[in-house]
């Protein structure tokens, strides 16, 4: 495409997507197309010729647009914010338009600089000491495995440099609790520790992970001759954002040598607040942290922060050095292909910038404050009605309710089936979009606040329509 | 940002990529920033107020431009083509406006097919049966780390599913070439291995792995008791584009069990061309194969695509299933966060989608036909200048040259230094971008065509460059 036709078609576009989302509260939050409905309208054989741009924008919005699940729509209630602020889609088409490669710092020194900066900033946005570094991942599913490939390596004096895992040495074990995210098990698995050698420690009436049941755990995985290695806390678990008590875990992890790894994928954006931070007291202990950006902040997807106190560390672990990638400035400068596990690297420093410079770090602020907010006003409003239940404590801005009617008190399974139906009727209703989950047995509505494009008008009528529903 | 506010940036934004492109040739290739001079120039405190935003392009033209290496200029011959075309830049627009997460289908049900769409488009344009699945992963490095990962579990018997690598079993081994790509070994050893258990086997005077080597190496692995695991074969290797001998490997690996996972990463594209398959002869034989549109093809970085025969096994080696992530689809659809490492997923199919939208298949055969026409052009050169020495074959776009001066024939230290400085000499004038790299002891200057501005009249004039510089 040429840049003069880059100029027409990308003014188009850029149109569209402001009149997209001016225009997102009348589309249904999530999508109504059936399994195979896109493929269908979606041709079988790519174009043998081309200049058919305009065509694409057109299917696009005829074919595609009714698959899409809108996560930046104001009824979005499900999962988890993934606030995409248009600030930063600009940075990322900034990103996109200059198709640098970031993997050296030769090969665009701002891509590494950039990243370094912002990296910094939001170091001392969410009160973190200067004892850390931080580089941007694509995930916390990543960067969480960077974490635990680190630990076993620590523990184990750089055993990939020899037998890896296949060394005969005392099996290593890893450590979170039972709420902990999927991708920590998984990450587990993948860096081979195998599932005998991960403990998935039960929580308590808070679903925020037990001290006793770990001290436990590690004194029987001690006496049986296994070596702790590495220990995740959350803060925020994903189900209930339960926080685990961080500082009794750090005083666990220095005892044993374990790396303490902190999970705050979601939450961790909250520490933009300093009236939140009690929530992650006992952090300056740990080895690694991470948080993701694209979700609650609003910088949109793929942007992790991954926060670590050895950078050297995580270099040994990671680094390469072929011929073709040595460059004049090694040793002077940070090549951050050696920070993480793919080569090639994006700018995605430019997202944050764009995104901080438009709202300032004020302007976040605000936004998270009004979003802790709007989860109060609900939580109260439910705790106020007998037949709904909170099945856990609202720090943050996850809700996770249920409907009891007085007919069904005690019968689980009916309970259960009540509560998925009513969060079906509203999903399919189009006007909201919540996430149906179990929580240690017991039949959920997760109701998650943080989509920007959320107003307390909007928090009110989804409490409208989940007692309307639930009454009908 | 508003909508409206995205409108008014996003057009000056989009005319100033269409600048930037239009105006490329003008800079110089690699950035002449010092370490620290970016940084320098970038605040050291973000701002706390927001609607700064007019003054971040300019920010970012003054002080951040200068710190980029240009990846799309005409004179880029540095590493591999990284070709960003314009079309795939819209792509990654409509991406990052929608902000949608495809981590499940009903997250949004088009990205999910789309990407099934095109990934099926790709495989019919490579020349793949249809036993094969494609699935988009960030890079290559990532993909390989799957491989290696499927081929540990599929050999030990899904052990991460009991004692992991830590079962005390017998090791298991993987095999490569000693050019393989350090993407590979870095994969083995974080998948646990261990690099004792990492063989890198020799290669011929061509580059290419050599089957007694391999053959020789499993017998003796065989013979003290451990496993052979994996094969890795290059399809291209990074240093010279050498071509190991799939066939022969696929029949080795079939033979004890091994999985082939095929590395194509750059070479990949050219299989659309149907006169260049013959260089993978053998592929079908293969367990996964990865290749990156986003380098030499003109997909935007990042967009690695990762064909496998059984992604049911890949399914079992990644697959999670937590209760928030049921849903009422799950068994009719493919959820893709199951697929790879990361949950989250970008939308990234539009940008394939867009740029095969916009230049056909046709027109993608014709600009890849065109750069293995300037490689020919310049080893013909090379090859009739007696001062001039040809380190490898050239297949495809990549050749591997060093000049050798009458009075320094012979003397290895003094080459080098001579080739380096060349190079250096060049990269810092500013019209050109080598890559000086070192290939079996000798000092070479790797010159990869492939940029898609890069016309025969850039050829021409590097060759006049290297050979006013190699003389003066």
């Amino acid at each position: 495409m040429t840049p003069e036709e880059f100029r027409r078609f990308g003014h188009q576009l850029v149109d569209w997507v402001a009149a997209y989302r001016e225009g997102i509260r009348e589309l249904p939050v999530m999508s109504r197309v059936a399994p195979g409905d896109v493929r269908g309208r979606f041709p079988v054989a790519p174009p043998q010729d081309g200049g058919h741009f305009p065509e694409a924008l057109e299917a696009f919005q005829n074919d595609l647009l009714p698959g899409i699940t809108h996560w930046n729509h104001p009824g979005f209630f499900a999962y988890f914010p993934s606030n995409t602020d248009l600030a930063s889609v600009l940075g990322d088409l900034l990103a996109s338009g200059l198709g640098v490669q970031g993997m050296s710092w030769q090969t665009s020194p701002a891509a590494t600089e950039v990243e370094e900066g912002v990296m910094e900033w939001l170091r001392g946005m969410l009160g973190l000491s200067a004892a850390w570094t931080g580089v941007i991942h694509d995930t916390a599913s990543t960067a969480t495995l960077c974490a635990l490939l680190c630990a076993r390596e620590r523990s184990s004096g750089l055993a990939q440099s020899r037998g890896g895992l296949q060394s005969g040495d005392p099996a290593l074990v890893v450590y979170a609790s039972d709420q902990a995210h999927s991708s920590i098990p998984k990450a587990a698995l993948l860096a081979g520790f195998g599932r005998d050698h991960l403990r998935l420690i039960g929580t308590d009436a808070d679903h925020a992970l037990r001290l006793d049941l770990l001290e436990a755990a590690l004194a029987e995985d001690l006496a049986a001759g296994r070596r702790p290695c590495a220990l995740v806390a959350a803060v925020g678990t994903t189900a209930t954002t339960a926080l685990d008590p961080l500082a009794g875990m750090a005083e666990l992890a220095s005892r044993h040598g374990l790396w303490l790894h902190v999970d705050a994928a979601m939450a961790g954006s909250a520490m933009i607040l300093p009236e939140c931070r009690w929530m992650w007291a006992g952090v300056e202990a740990a080895d690694s942290v991470v948080l993701n950006p694209h979700k609650w902040l609003g910088v949109g997807f793929d942007f992790s922060a991954y926060f670590l106190r050895d950078p050297q560390h995580l270099i040994r672990v990671m680094g390469t050095n072929p011929s073709y990638l040595h460059t004049a400035q090694d040793g002077q400068v940070n090549n951050l292909r050696d920070w993480g596990i793919p080569l090639g690297r994006r700018f995605r420093a430019l997202k944050l910038w764009f995104l901080l410079i438009e709202q300032g770090v004020a302007g976040l602020q605000a936004r998270l404050r009004r979003d802790l907010a709007h989860a109060q006003w609900l939580r109260e409003r439910i705790a106020a009605q007998p037949l709904w239940e909170l099945l856990a404590p609202v720090p943050l801005q996850t809700l996770c309710v249920r409907h009891v009617p007085v007919a069904l008190a005690g019968n689980e399974p009916a309970l259960a089936a009540h509560n998925l139906a009513l969060a079906d009727r509203i999903n399919r209703d189009g006007r909201f979009y919540l996430t149906p989950s179990v929580l240690k047995g017991r039949q959920m509505i997760r109701v998650s606040i943080g989509a920007a494009a959320t107003e307390r008008s909007d928090v009110e009528a989804l409490w409208d329509e989940l007692q309307r529903h639930a009454e009908a």
